[in-house]
This record gives C-alpha cells, structure tokens and sequence, in this order.
C-alpha cells in the first residue's frame, strides 16, 4: 500500500498522513503518537518561546525515532528563534504557516529538511513550488482555526493543476470517506487536525475534546472576517460574543483584545463558554476520543472501503 | 456503467448528473441539452410568470423525450401556481429549495412525481427523508447563488449517515474529479451548476459566460451573510458596494432594494460590473463554453480515470 505514494516517500512514514500543527494543541505527546502509529506528527512552533519549544523537540525525539514535523508560524515574533531551533535539532520536516516560505527554505533546505507551506490558493502554491518547497498542505476553508475562503473540494484539484509538487488536502477530512475524496481530487496525502485534538494522547482539556465529540455539522462559526482574519471555531458564548462586536462595527483593536488568550483559555482551562474552542467542520464526523494509533487505521481502512466500493460505478 | 446506481434508476436517466435549478438560467434550451446528453435537465420555476413557467415546460417537451425536472423555490409568491403546472404536465422530477417540501410530497407523490429537496443540512435531510422525499441533494458552501455554510467535503458524509435515501452532492462540482470525490464521499450522483452555465446552449449572456470561463479560485465572493441570506457569486463593482453597505451597517430593506434586480442584469443584459454574476467557487476549474453534452461525457471520462487512479493506493 501506497508504494508509489510521493508523500511517503519524501516523508518516510508508513500512511500519507500528517497532524496539523495546532497552537497549543500540536505538541510532543500528541506528534509522537501519531509518529508512532505512522503518520507525521507536527509540533507547533507558534508563539512558543525558545526555551519551552526546545524542550518540546527533545521530548518527542525521545518519545519516537520516527520522523515528525514542525509547523512554523512565518508571522509570529518568535518565528526565526524556531527556524534556528529547527536548524539546531534536524527537524526533518517543517511545515509553514500565515506566509510564504523563502526565508525557511534558504534556512532549511541546505540541511536536508523538507519544507511544506500550508497554502489556501493556487497562486500561493504556485510561488512556494518556485521558491523550492518540497510540497504543499492544500487547506481549505472547512478547516479549524485561522482559515482561507476557498474550500477542499475545488482547492485541492485547481492546485493540483498548478503545481508538479505533491499536494497534501486539508480541511473537512476526518474519516475515510475525506481520504478517499482527497485523492479523488488528486491528493497525495491528507491533513488531519480536529479528530486529532480528540485523541487520547492529545493533552487538551477534556472539556473541549468532549465539545467536538458531541458537535454536529452545523456546529462551528466563522468570527473575524471583517478584520481580515477569519478564524473557525465551535459556536459558543466567545463566538456570539464576537460577532455582535463585529456586527455593531467595534474598532480592530477591541474585537482583538477581546479575542486575546481565548484558545489558551480553551486548550488549557477547558473554558467552553467563553474559551476559543477551535475546529474544523469535520468536527461533527468525530465520534469519540482514542488513540491516535486507531484514528489512522480507522482512516486507512476507510479510505480503502470506500475507494473501492466507489470505485464499482466505472465498472 | 451505473448498472446498481439508484439515481439512474430513479430518475430513468443514463448518467447520475443533474443541472442545477438556477433562476434565470436553467431554462428549457438549457434543460433538454442536458437530458439529450444523458443526465437530467431542469427547469427553474424561480419567480417566474404561470404563463411563462408553462411555455417553458411545454418547449422542453417539445425538445426532448427523456425525463426532465423543475425546481420549485419554496418561498416564492409564484410557487403554488409552479406546483400546479408541475402537476398538470406531469413534470418527472420536481427538486425544491428554500424550505421543506411537505407540500409538494402532498400534491406530487400521489401522481408519481419524484421530489427531490436541496437541503444545506443533515438535519434537514433527515426531515426531509422522513417527509417521503426520493432523494436529497447536499449542496455545499461552494455553489453558486443562495448558499448555507456547510461545505460539501463535510456535509455530504454527515448526510450519507443521516438518511437512507440515496444522497446527490452539490457544491463545488465541475469535473470528473469532483465527481470521483462526490463518489468516494457517498453520494451516487452530483449536480453540476457553474459548469452548464457556460455551455453552448445556456441563455446567458456571453458576457457572463466569458467571466466565468476567465475566473480563478478566488474570484467568488459571498454577500449578505449578515442579513441570514448568503449568496455566492463572482467578484466585481456590484458585490464589492454589497460588501460596503454591509459593512457600514446598511439597513436591510436599503441592501435589499440595492440587490434587486441584479441578477436579472448579468444573465440577459450581460452587466458584468453591476450584475449579480452568481457562481460557484467552482468557477476556477471551468475552463471553456461547450456544448452540454461534451460537458457531461468530460465529467463522466475524468470520473472514471480519476477513480482508477485514485484507487491505485489500496492495491
């Protein structure tokens, strides 16, 4: 299985799935689960300083000798401290967010990491493959947290055209059924955050994770878009809240201190009134919390059920 | 081909693609191209005359023998009288939006109609399942015109669950591998909107057709989020001063004069900078104006190598 898959290879793992670097969430116990069961787990840099993202590298490197990732947020203070801590410790993959990847790439790829810009247009991957990246996470707008406006299902395809580098979809896929579609449209490879948060291994509070496990598809909201900056995330009072300031037109600098500390109060408090509790669309197809480990098969196995009995139409 | 698929079946067709119902597209040129070519062609009833609604479905008779549709926009003030001419002509396939079709299962059902909802939500397909409807379509955040916020990578599996009934997907739809996504997700068959409005025989005007067949992903827009009425449609001059009375905080009843009629603009007077130009985001993956039958044979060629291709993993 997956003998001529680019992503497996270029990654070295076992199943063409990587975790996606959530801040607060992505971190060595939740990447070397998924490492270990033989996806590509992710630490998110985020705003993480130095010393506390340095220990976290440590960590997973003792908890799996498998590869995992860094995500590396391109607009965050403490982004060239994590680029430096990825030089330092040979993180074998890096994964960039909110930018394009030039500085990293002219860093990392003298050493041999393999550098992926998360990218939510077709013009944006087109740029990052011309500055040399390795591949792209096609991420669309069903996703959780900070998100684009162009959604998987035409994203992955018109990116697909537009590059000759592996293309890896995001947003909206947590089963089978997502794997096997994200291939249909031409993927290598799939991005899996929400159904992660709900693993075993994943350390957010139990309040949040049981919030996704019982969300339907109806159950998140976008907030932000009149800033500029759309961010998904479970409906609750935080996100009411939210809208209303957008909606009576509040100054940029008011709705942001509102929005301040909101997913730390979420990941870390369990605050699920008044806490961020970001996630994707897919949160209604996540049904329980276990290990990652069973998340994968689960996805595996459906991806082939449901490969092939789709496939029976062009019979 | 398509021998088990219970679209096909249901609907008497060859192909399971269906043509969206859209106001002052879809007419009767439009529809009997597309049930000439295999799939199922529709006339929307929209707010269209009795009169008018009646010579429609008269000429699409005249111009095919296969079954043929009509969509019926519950909300519309003409909607009782476009039951009725469903009724009285014995319109095959009657697919509804706007609203639950308990009325018009109430009318059709008992005279062998197939009806057939568009519905934005698990919840409502579950309804309208319940209600006695044929089918559903799950039509994703990516389609054109009047839309819901579910996309159709996460709404088409979470609907597959809910009902028994075999589910069409829509949103976001062009191509084969859409289609081979749509497949892999559940559905048995797709409706395609963006794509027949740039064929041959679609009235639009050409001005509008070459808009769309120009457009990347990123040139849709979506306007009246907050007045609950979300609509998609491309970028230019009209959506961009809908954006800023929006923002400002337009009164509705000033926004909603301010959209009248704008449709009607772009589709016969081809306004393409003050029309409503209303399209999917899968405007970016529509590359040409052909004839509604190459469309669908394009479609139906892609699905099938893009599945086999896809497929290819699980070996």
């Amino acid at each position: 299985m997956f003998e001529n898959n680019r992503i497996v290879k270029l990654l070295k793992i076992k199943y063409p799935i990587i975790q996606g670097g959530m801040a607060w969430v992505a971190d060595a116990d939740l990447a070397a689960a998924v490492s270990n069961a033989g996806g590509l787990g992710i630490i998110a840099a985020a705003n993480m300083p130095a010393e506390a993202l340095e220990k976290q590298i440590i960590k997973v490197q003792s908890l799996t000798d498998r590869p995992f990732g860094m995500n590396l947020m391109m607009l965050s203070p403490t982004a060239d401290d994590a680029l430096e801590i990825a030089a330092k410790y040979h993180v074998p993959v890096v994964t960039t967010g909110a930018g394009l990847p030039g500085k990293v790439l002219d860093r990392l790829k003298p050493i041999g990491t393999v550098v992926i810009p998360v990218i939510a247009s077709a013009a944006y991957a087109e740029r990052a493959a011309k500055q040399g990246a390795d591949a792209v996470v096609a991420e669309g707008s069903e996703a959780g947290g900070h998100i684009g406006e162009i959604n998987t299902m035409v994203l992955v395809p018109q990116i697909v055209d537009a590059v000759d580098i592996p293309v890896i979809a995001a947003g909206g896929i947590a089963d089978g059924r997502g794997m096997a579609a994200a291939f249909a449209l031409g993927a290598e490879g799939i991005q899996v955050g929400t159904r992660f948060v709900c693993s075993t291994e994943s350390n957010v509070h139990i309040n949040y994770k049981d919030k996704i496990v019982k969300a339907n598809e109806r159950a998140t909201a976008v907030t932000g878009r009149m800033l500029g900056h759309p961010v998904r995330a479970l409906k609750n009072k935080f996100t009411k809240q939210f809208e209303e300031l957008e909606k009576r037109g509040a100054p940029s600098e008011e709705i942001e201190a509102f929005g301040s500390g909101r997913l730390r109060a979420a990941v870390v408090e369990g605050d699920i009134e008044y806490g961020s509790l970001m996630a994707g669309q897919s949160a209604g197809l996540v049904k329980k919390i276990e290990p990652a480990s069973d998340i994968i098969q689960d996805i595996i196995n459906g991806a082939v059920e449901q490969t092939k009995k789709a496939a029976r139409f062009a019979e």
